[in-house]
């Protein structure tokens, strides 16, 4: 599944929302912020992942999003909307009228409050596949989310016939393989920020999905470009400027650092919902660094 | 503070939220509940607790719940609603929109994705306090949620005039003591079904606020007026059979459990909604020996 | 169990280990705090707790510890010694030999580096207990040791003849009750200085093993009186005071702020041994003042 | 430091610790395997580390492998031993001791009960570095051990001048490579078992401390080899089916995994030291598998 260009594949950033004054999603700039992404060569885009604040935007907003999205992207690329609910019957729903939208997939996440057995877990995956009808990708962040898929879990939803990715947020690199080995092929693996992505496509990834490259675009896609094409030692030159972006995301909220990078590239995509917090100037310093360290802001 | 009977006080059973089959909040059950929890003498009801499923039911579901259980109650008992939302502005518009419809307080919870530092916790709940213009309990419960209050924030928060009350779902105790003696008698202290009431009336607890008090409902008043009157002995007996019934509910689901004991006793209240888990045989079973070992349902 | 007076109950306070500028056990001074404590009333003795460092010394400086205090303490207080190790061998031998100084018990303790599953578990303390042939007092302590112990486990050595007592170094006050209802009065249940002991003397314990007990020693046995005499309103103003020493030992290092305290009331007993730090004086002035405020120093 | 081959570097095993009914090492046996070990390519030899049950041994015993290891190795390659108390003076006595036998270089890890300050820990490992005399490799291992380096101790530990090497047991790859950009290239990278070896040799590792090299000890050397010389595909094919055999291990006690395999293999190394169990018959036959799996048992 790795060594194609069929399904999935390579850089897929995690969209931020602009939210204006009013509390509405701000489409114009959205929108031209889908024109910037598609332009710098990005292979997909994915609205309403972490870094896309979905836990902090109610349903009427969340269709907002994935509404202009995909009208800006005039099917280009491929949209994956993120899916997240607490309950099964509101996340088929949600998949539902996401496909009617004119998404290519969704990503999708299990909110918990109470623990999850495996046969619910299993239930409201097979349902969200279900009411997509469409590709789904599994996405597990144990950091922020109280429900982690177990190795079993996994291979479970893996026989779903359009399960066909996993987005892992971890920081355990060798669960990936371990995930691959076990699937054999079944599902495909896309890396998050928290993985060095260079190693995950040594092992076979098919690509990522993560917040930085909002704001990295080019980067990226040329650090994949070069792992595709075997140069690792160039790769690895490249990956190294680019995990200095990562670690400015892992130390700031998450949200808050993707959109403080846009402000400086001139997008007014504005900060995170209270009471997240806005970068403080240090962090905005740190992200302007970052980003001038590999290009992605004139020095 | 808790020599007196002014202010919030006593049993405040956490009400589960009926669900009927067409996905709508069942009226007319949960106000037989309601009717069915003061005829049992408690001093509060608290809709829209942990065991409410709060988590679960959408915000058109929530106030539903809570404008069924105000009607209901018709003023013989104060009703404190739950708040609980990851933005300050869906949290503040849902304790002004429980204020108009006639609650006695809000319980105050933040859900989070990301961290949240200290100085936005504070805002989130400062923010809820000015909105609601009653008194507020703050609820902090580490099991479930990713935010936990501080001593630091909790005595920050403690001079806002109207935060009055804390009620804490931890398993430690000593915490409370703690919490007690930092704020000076500026908070109320309730417990939740993890701690042993009597041990926390003893230290000078209020009452308590929790889900397992719906099914027990008189053997909790009853156990509060012997620790109110000093009668320890007494309160201990009844405390180690009431023990039973939180140990069930620590094991299973605890909304599932709560609704499976009074399914027992009559109230058709449903099962938890999906994806979380209906209690099986072995967890009904389990329910009704803890039930029948202190009287609330025949043995 | 906990109504009598049979086997051991009451005030049994965790000794520090001085170590002199050799390295070598400082009998003299261990001899007079000895002396000190059974002065003022205690029930009993536990060298090699946490609190006695027995992870920072070797076995042949444990075996000093044991002697000097078996040898000082002349029969007149039981004297329960820390048996500690990875292996079930060291374990077994600890309890022999120090079975054959004299002592009326050993608190046994399950050092681990890999987890150990339970049958492992329950070798292990069985096997000290036949090692010892004296009473036995399972110790858990899950913020300092790798190895819990499961209620399962707990009920299944509860019913090794000489496996008496439990003390429990959680902050989980439920728990106890639990295990108390759980071995139906097999196990004597102690406090640590985690737990408020008057709400655990309320719960039906026998006592308390802790570390502070060594530096509020009359202040102590006087809680453990009121608490056996149901006077809880006394009890509790005294046990709020002594509150405020246990909150100082749980901020800073639990053997240096012992051992600070020790050395405020003239006994030289040194600082906890390195990397361990000394209490600085900010820590030095908090201990003096939460000893003052119980009258363990002249205010 | 990556690049040339001064210092350490490539495969270096982390050796059991055979121990004979008698509870004694089992010199022998030991012997038999560093020349089995040598034959096979390895490129150094690591006594006590977490495979060794360094945590286990007493100090003659451990003094007693280091000393086996010596001898056995004569010279032709690097014996690196693990040092690990909970005291300063007795980590120091045992790197002191351990350059008197001759060993290259020492594997550091601080044993705690209780929490030690970044001072603290700075100190620890400054004075095992100024005793040993020799190349120092900082050991961090957060699933067994409890005290975990932050990057900040890393970095100020990374400037004592024969501190010079770091093994990371963590299974977060990403670590790596923010420690190797914070340290500058003060610091030697070595992966662990948790880690995909090729993906650490891919961002500049040095090569791989660990257990499972006992049991596949030229298919190490081999998977080293292609690493080193780019031939990733190659390196990747033969990294999945040695990640099968880490995959045991982290599903096993390591020790016992290890020493189940070497039996099979023909050396009498015995199981681990009780309470840690012996692999069942299920773990046996998953070991083998894997060992076959890989050409390390023919099939």
């Amino acid at each position: 599944m790795t060594s194609d260009e069929d399904g999935l594949h390579g850089v897929i950033p995690y969209l931020v929302s602009p939210v204006d004054a009013s509390g509405e999603i701000d489409r114009p700039v959205l929108a031209a912020l889908v024109e910037h992404l598609i332009a710098a060569g990005v292979h997909g885009l994915t609205p309403l992942g972490s870094t896309g604040e979905f836990a902090y935007l109610d349903e009427r907003r969340r269709a907002d999003v994935v509404e202009t999205v995909v009208a800006a992207a005039r099917g280009r690329v491929p949209v994956i909307a993120g899916v997240a609910a607490t309950t099964t019957a509101a996340a088929a729903a949600q998949a539902a009228r996401y496909r009617e939208m004119g998404v290519a997939g969704v990503m999708a996440t299990l909110e918990a409050y109470f623990p999850i057995p495996e046969d619910g877990i299993v239930d409201y995956f097979s349902a969200v596949a279900e009411a997509a009808g469409l590709p789904v990708v599994l996405y597990t962040n144990p950091n922020f989310q109280r429900v982690d898929l177990t190795l079993a879990v996994i291979d479970r939803l893996s026989h779903v016939p359009n399960i066909r990715y996993l987005k892992d947020a971890s920081t355990n690199t060798g669960r990936l393989l371990t995930i691959m080995e076990r699937t054999e092929g079944r599902l495909g693996i896309f890396a998050a920020s928290s993985h060095i992505t260079a190693a995950v496509m040594l092992i076979g990834g098919r690509g990522w999905m993560a917040g930085p490259s909002c704001i990295v675009p080019r980067q990226s896609v040329e650090l994949y470009d070069l792992c595709r094409a075997g140069r690792w030692d160039e790769a690895m030159s490249l990956q190294r400027r680019l995990w200095a972006v990562n670690e400015v995301f892992a130390r700031y909220n998450l949200a808050g650092a993707v959109k403080a990078g846009l402000q400086l590239q001139g997008f007014a995509v504005g900060d995170p919902l209270p009471p997240q917090p806005a970068l403080d100037a240090a962090g905005i310093a740190a992200v302007r660094r970052a980003l001038e360290g590999c290009g992605a802001l004139p020095g």
